[in-house]
């Protein structure tokens, strides 16, 4: 385009550039579909949020696997740090707006953020052909926790059953699953050091996600990095949770609950 | 509560109240169903809103006239309030949770937030048995224009895709929609004022909401109360846009736009 | 504006209009003052508020009224909603202005937001007369708490040194403190109520704000209902509030402190 | 303190540590020093800033240089990315901490966070005693901008003089400013390349207070290294620009102007 305006080719050129709605026509259409066409044709979240952040339209079992991950990571009870901050915010008298995005600014590395490291760290892994054993090792050389694996109180024994109904559906519905595959084993090897090191949530949307977008054919290798070096699966996680953190700010509200103020007796005062 | 701890009868009296999502047991609970259930049983992103923001499980008509919602509020192009500051936000290179959050900020009375006072005025007017012509007229003389009422562009002649598709849909499957009816009965009088003075996309909304609650027959007088007053209907839009806002903040940083700087030639310097 | 261009006088109108900063010159200048003036004169952080909100230079007593209100609202520990928030925030890996804002969006009616409240009052019941008595039992009537007045631990007998430090400042620097002194005489009446019913800090500075504004005779009394109206003082509470929020997230990365998750002890899961 | 726990030495311990401030006593402390103190020996707001970040009283020409800091940063127009936005917000009717936060959000590595990363480059350069044609080549190769250099219109016969006015404090009244005049020999090179590329205001920030946290002997080389590592200078930016943001609030607010929305003739829609 800059080209194009300093070859005189563009008049008068613009300082805003869009891609994925279009809302001057009688109706807006979201990546060139019409809302109406939408309804009509029963598509669903999984695919408006397809064609707003992917530019296409993806096939059913896609769309259905993102509306999946949304339930699984729309809510896990209000202790966890969003959640938490979405309360304290409700119950100081706040809008729904303000709560809300008090608990959102808390997902980031530690709370929520660890699918899209894990994908990135399978994907360069398995790309480049690394055994689990080579893998894994390298990782602790860097001194990096392997992302997706991993759990405080699951374990090989005592499995999230998050994780066995994404992998039931992944086996089913997806031509390929050779990211998910390649995280079961670096599970089974992880496993050999400890019984909690298992593939945990994040690490089976991350793998997963690998295999759709692959396995899907309708994305080129340079789309696939982009989408993985962006970070879009977090994205997932954020909408997913705005449920729940709107969830409860609704909750203090009914329950009319007072300002919070944290206890004295549990800060540690020092120097 | 607190009269069961002054009694002495709570020994530990905790801090913090929740009630939508339990996450102590092997599973986590949404409003005391499990994920593992909701899976199962084939539930959508509609049953879990359901759930999380009103803790039961509404029939297929309801959740599904959710996800429509949802669908249809997604996103409106980049011009408007949130998807702008979100575009700002985005191209200063800021992470997506920041871009995402400066958007939802702009969420309010001007832009976003007349579903909520559609629902509360038409309910109240509705409810108290006033005629379309009383109501109308009561609302200009207290200066405030009718929530719901009123487009730009659309007309009596060209009439909102969107406001249709809902409208069938409340149609065909709810079991009664005289909310709804009493807002379209409102627009046949304020058409007679202007031809722009349709019911627009949120009164319709807001109307069709109403009805949900009342014909659903699951919601008691003072529950029902109780959700137009907090204004869980404005969580509706928050939670669809935030599909949009996502969407654009990927989409700026896909075209890896640069800072972004109001043109000065566009602002008045004045005092 | 928009009748001048509905008339053909202004040819091309711009969209944002600006009144306190013009950073089109040489230098950026502050309601029409240079930065190099105000260094050159030793002016202060209080003089640029006054220029950026008020639009005006205020007498030194004013802008060091305003950094003492700054200074003694700077932070009140770790355990406040606000900075709660903020540690919560940045003990999630969070960047400064995450946490910042995390907190930053807990101020409101119940934290932090009284000063702008007891303004509003006191300035009301002084300017129609009412007697102490009058207005206090007019509130009690309207069920709504005398704002400035009132503290959980503060009593006659054991009073806020903050309070004593701004009365001391005002009584000698102010021209009049007409404000003041009839929150004084309010506190005089509902301390024959109860011995907590003191002039709390929020009380004293909405006062003696009214009492600056007044008494400098700088500004009309439209402007000054204007300041009152629009919550000019809350700003002031909100930017000293950002040096203490600040300097919690500092405190936190300094300390190395991991992943906050409120214990499930202290909640009281239920329907 | 884990080990401690661990090891059955601590009893009951506490989940928030903070070191800041003390708000159990009579009075609050910040750092230890009572606001009684702080008003009644005359301080300042950089003596605030200097206790509640730093924890320890700095000398007057310190404080005075923090303060010299805001006032200069505090704003900049209506143009930049946080002004914007903030009065977007505020155009949408949204309240003062929304309006502010949504500004706050677009702080960062393009828009006022060159401090730190200025003062981290020019003190790795300067302590490995490189040469700033070494430095300043080397930056080249990594293909990386020097950060604190380079301006749009300023340079090196139309000076920025915010640069002047800190220099010549600096100067006057610092004990040494080794980092500062490092960045002025590198300057020197970097005008022989072009004639803007000048020591632009946040590498002048940043290397004299680097010479601020040297020459006041009052930090160790560790503490340096931790304030220059979390970014501590971004801290001063963003509550200097605090003050300008919430005065585009009030001026929109006091202007009524209404909700914004981006034209459609700016915006090219593509795919
Ligand atoms: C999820 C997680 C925080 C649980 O940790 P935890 O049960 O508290 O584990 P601990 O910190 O007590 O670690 C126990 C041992 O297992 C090791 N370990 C834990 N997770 C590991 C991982 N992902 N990769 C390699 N080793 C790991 C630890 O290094 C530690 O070994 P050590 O005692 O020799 O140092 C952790 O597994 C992790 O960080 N995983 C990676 C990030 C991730 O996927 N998070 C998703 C959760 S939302
Ligand atoms: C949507 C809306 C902003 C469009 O407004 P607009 O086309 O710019 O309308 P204008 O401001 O030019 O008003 C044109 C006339 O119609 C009247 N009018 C517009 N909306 C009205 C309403 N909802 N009720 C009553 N009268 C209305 C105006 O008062 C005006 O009459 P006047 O010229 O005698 O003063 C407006 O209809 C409105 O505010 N509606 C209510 C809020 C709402 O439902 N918003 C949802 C949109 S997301
Ligand atoms: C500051 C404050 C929250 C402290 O409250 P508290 O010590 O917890 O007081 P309680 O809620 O226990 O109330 C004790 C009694 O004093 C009364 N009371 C407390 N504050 C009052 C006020 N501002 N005006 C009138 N009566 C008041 C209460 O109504 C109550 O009377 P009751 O037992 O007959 O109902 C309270 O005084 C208040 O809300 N003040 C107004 C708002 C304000 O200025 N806040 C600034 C603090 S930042
Ligand atoms: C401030 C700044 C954005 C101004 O940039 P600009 O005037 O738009 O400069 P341009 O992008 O047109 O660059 C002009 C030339 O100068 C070079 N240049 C600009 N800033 C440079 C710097 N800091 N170091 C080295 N070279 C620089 C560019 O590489 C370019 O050379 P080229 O044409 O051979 O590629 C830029 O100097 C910069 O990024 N500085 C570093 C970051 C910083 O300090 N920002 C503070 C501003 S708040």
């Amino acid at each position: 385009l800059s080209v194009a305006i300093k070859a005189g080719k563009v008049r008068a050129p613009t300082h805003i550039i869009s891609t994925i709605c279009d809302d001057r026509g009688e109706e807006a259409t979201y990546a060139g579909v019409k809302m109406s066409t939408l309804i009509e044709s029963d598509k669903g979240v999984g695919d408006v949020i397809s064609l707003l952040w992917f530019k296409r339209s993806l096939p059913r079992y896609c769309t259905k696997f993102i509306e999946m991950c949304i339930m699984l990571c729309a809510d896990h009870g209000p202790c966890v740090s969003g959640a938490h901050n979405t309360i304290v915010t409700a119950r100081a008298g706040k809008d729904l707006v303000s709560s809300l995005v008090s608990g959102l600014l808390t997902i980031g590395p530690r709370f929520g953020g660890a699918i899209d490291d894990a994908a990135r760290y399978f994907k360069d892994a398995c790309d480049k052909g690394l055994t689990p054993y080579d893998y894994v090792e390298a990782m602790k050389k860097k001194g990096i926790r392997v992302p997706g694996i991993g759990h405080r109180i699951k374990s090989a024994d005592n499995r999230d059953k998050r994780v066995d109904l994404l992998h039931k559906y992944g086996r089913t519905f997806f031509p390929s699953i050779k990211y998910l595959e390649y995280a079961l084993q670096v599970e089974k090897y992880t496993l050999t050091k400890a019984n909690n090191l298992v593939l945990n949530v994040d690490g089976c949307i991350g793998s997963l996600f690998l295999d759709l977008l692959v396995s899907s054919a309708m994305f080129t290798q340079q789309e696939i990095d982009e989408i993985v070096e962006i970070g879009y699966l977090n994205g997932l996680f954020v909408l997913a949770r705005t449920i729940g953190l709107i969830g409860h700010t609704f909750d203090q509200k009914r329950l009319k609950q007072p300002l919070y103020r944290h206890p004295w007796e549990d800060v540690l005062y020092t120097k």
